[in-house]
């Protein structure tokens, strides 16, 4: 499979979004507009206490390759909401899924009509790949893929902080931890770069840092205590335990040391600098858990609206054919 | 986690039931409201057979981390009969569970708007500690804890009993098995207490007796003839082939032979005594399948009645918000 | 548990379909109006796309004993659209499930209020069992027993071939691979004879040819070659590795030599020949990847039509209560 995305596979002929395989592309108004039917679908679900019928008769099928309830759940609470049928189709536990045989999943599985296929896989590219090869017209949404791309952890993070500051062109975001190997630090800083922040800081340990020009216009620092000044948001990631010991890094602690937010470090950055995290957190190591909880914190805000994100791409994909 | 329960938890500020933890210090009035809004339920639905919409948006979440298909599936059945929408959360397979990180789950999940979790966990206590941490509203029900508490089911056989029995107080109820060990043999004892019934006897090996003072007005007894006899209902406990060891007792057949249900030995009680078991049944270890299937069993009514007694409290809990 | 199907069993006091336990002695007449319906759901449901509620209130239960997720999703999404409410029960990981255990399970979920049973398991009479130990009025419907039978599978096949010919009389069908272990081999026969079908060819290696008076009237071959001569229709079957050792064929390679379909042979049957696979398919093993994806392949047809043959099947046993 390739690993590179080709941003135009995404768009129909008439230059609609027909899949959300990266947000790589995606312009500002584009994401404004996902963003902003993700706000008024939290209007009219009542905060996701009323069922809504846009996809009545829809199926959505969950094809995750790679365990995780968390995510999953979120697009199956966003179907369910919008009225849809959810079939979720774990293959986490099959040792080998090669290339064919993964399209005939894929193909019976549209032969049994399917609109959207939510797609986890450890391999960068998958969802790409099972987009180009459909026989039907449904939609294919990334929901992680290897190292590339993880299009509605972006987009949530991106409605989060909107939420907090109108205007995103004066901020600046670090984001600290594996960046190497995140997906969602790359979504992120698509997502934050087609809103117009000002400047992003990427924090990793050396071997965990990207190669240098893969993030164009952001400005790589190993020194978290250098990254954090006069931050305006902090982006921390789940360090992978395994990364760890490439990182020449010997102990948990000794990772939190150099690289997690105490409560110490946040007071270095801005009065009132906000704090993410995609979740599931590691307290104590790369965060601690009074930071994780403290009132400038807004993961939980992160997930409420990974629900709502994810019920506006459905609908936009689905409501378009 | 401690491990005794405070039945104030489970109120809200007007005395209103808001969780379902455990049946101790449940009224009297409290407990038949809702063995009576089961009896509505299950005439509203025609017995199951059609689908209401007083959870209608609602989502109710399955946190199971023990498996147990058939209160799961009752549970599940129960909530979808309602009109709301479950997800099943099963975590049976995951190693360790630490309570920080259970917690987080339970965050998680509340942030993605959930009414109510449905916890069953082999420590005693867990559905209390996320009762006591939740951020929101949702409603906790305990579909069993560690050997503490078994609510829905006492409330089960307590509707089971009440079709039969119009009147409870003159009945004598003898419950056999691992009492020590038994969250069934404890809510079965404070849901025929709170609805008055006049004498309870517990019988069990010694080893699986109960302390002395945990079962205040039971008797414990070790000889099942002794117990049966004057019984108008005997509730046999499922055993757990483990414990056997535990008690000194060689084999399945000498635990039938000294604690099993025999034909014969049910002959020796009242006539048309009752027999119940919560399921699943170990048939010819604690249970002859002769009686199990007979026609003074109820096995298969409390099961039906598990359906409606579990739609009667996610309406009460859920209706109350 | 008996092996020997009784087609009697299937049918209520009035002659009308109660189970669908086989196709064995199922009349032309009630195979075309299964099928008659299937075509109608397919127009109702706007090819599934639009959800009827003629199940509204009922309940489904995959009782799936044999791990099949494209069975399993494809009678879940028939149900679904039929505005069931569905719970899938696997039971694939349980070590061993006791003739005693396994009609507990059924009993328990009868209790329930459960409608229909959705039944896979290896052993051959399952099904047939259950359905004679019922306490309900719930239907069983055979999702694959053993080398028995698979009637919607084999129904699904019917219905693909009636729509490719008005009149099946006239065809030259041939089956080829294991057919001894086939229960798709099996319900085919059943299916395309009731219809009328003129000829039928088996053909396997003589390990896994089937015994000589088990399919009277279908011709038993050897030779792959000769039996595609003059075929208008071939269906293929899949190979369960471990048979090939049992037929002394050294390698996937030999097998797919002597018994798979190449679209060098393809050619030596008849022009437009139509190819047909129950899936999933082993490319390069029964079966060519250029075949499969070929103009004449109907493998994702028979997809298709399985979600609607499961609707009607579902429709008619559930509305006949």
């Amino acid at each position: 499979m390739k690993t590179h995305s080709d941003p135009l596979l995404q768009l129909d002929a008439a230059g609609r979004l027909r899949h959300l395989l990266t947000l790589d592309g995606l312009s500002r108004e584009r994401i404004t507009e996902l963003l902003d039917r993700a706000d008024e679908l939290r209007a009219e679900s009542r905060g996701g206490t009323r069922r809504l019928d846009l996809l009545a008769g829809r199926t959505v099928i969950n094809l995750f390759f790679e365990p995780s309830t968390r995510t999953r759940t979120s697009f199956d609470l966003a179907a369910q909401r919008l009225g849809a049928q959810v079939i979720n189709f774990d293959i986490a536990s099959s040792s080998t899924v090669k290339g064919e045989t993964l399209l005939d999943t894929v193909h019976t599985l549209e032969a049994m009509h399917c609109d959207a296929f939510v797609v986890r896989h450890k391999e960068s590219g998958t969802p790409e790949f099972i987009a180009r090869h459909l026989r039907s017209r449904a939609a294919v949404l990334n929901a992680g893929d290897g190292n590339q791309g993880h299009p509605t952890q972006g987009l949530l993070d991106a409605l989060t902080l909107r939420g907090r500051h109108s205007e995103l062109s004066a901020l600046c975001v670090v984001i600290c931890g594996d960046i190497r190997h995140s997906r969602v630090a790359r979504s992120d800083v698509q997502a934050f770069g087609a809103l117009g922040v000002r400047e992003m800081r990427l924090c990793a340990p050396p071997e965990l840092a990207p190669a240098a020009n893969e993030f164009p216009g952001c400005a790589i620092v190993h020194d978290f205590d250098a990254a954090i000044d006069g931050a305006d948001v902090i982006v921390m990631l789940r360090l992978q335990k395994e990364r760890m010991t490439a990182a020449a890094i010997p102990s948990e602690a000794e990772y939190f040391r150099r690289y997690g937010l105490s409560p110490a470090r946040l007071a270095q950055a801005r009065a009132n600098c906000l704090v993410m995290h995609p979740g599931p957190i590691n307290r104590g190591v790369e965060i601690d858990g009074a930071v994780a909880d403290g009132p400038q914190s807004l993961i939980l805000e992160q997930v409420a609206n990974g629900v709502f994100v994810r019920m506006a791409v459905l609908a936009e994909l689905l409501s378009a054919k």
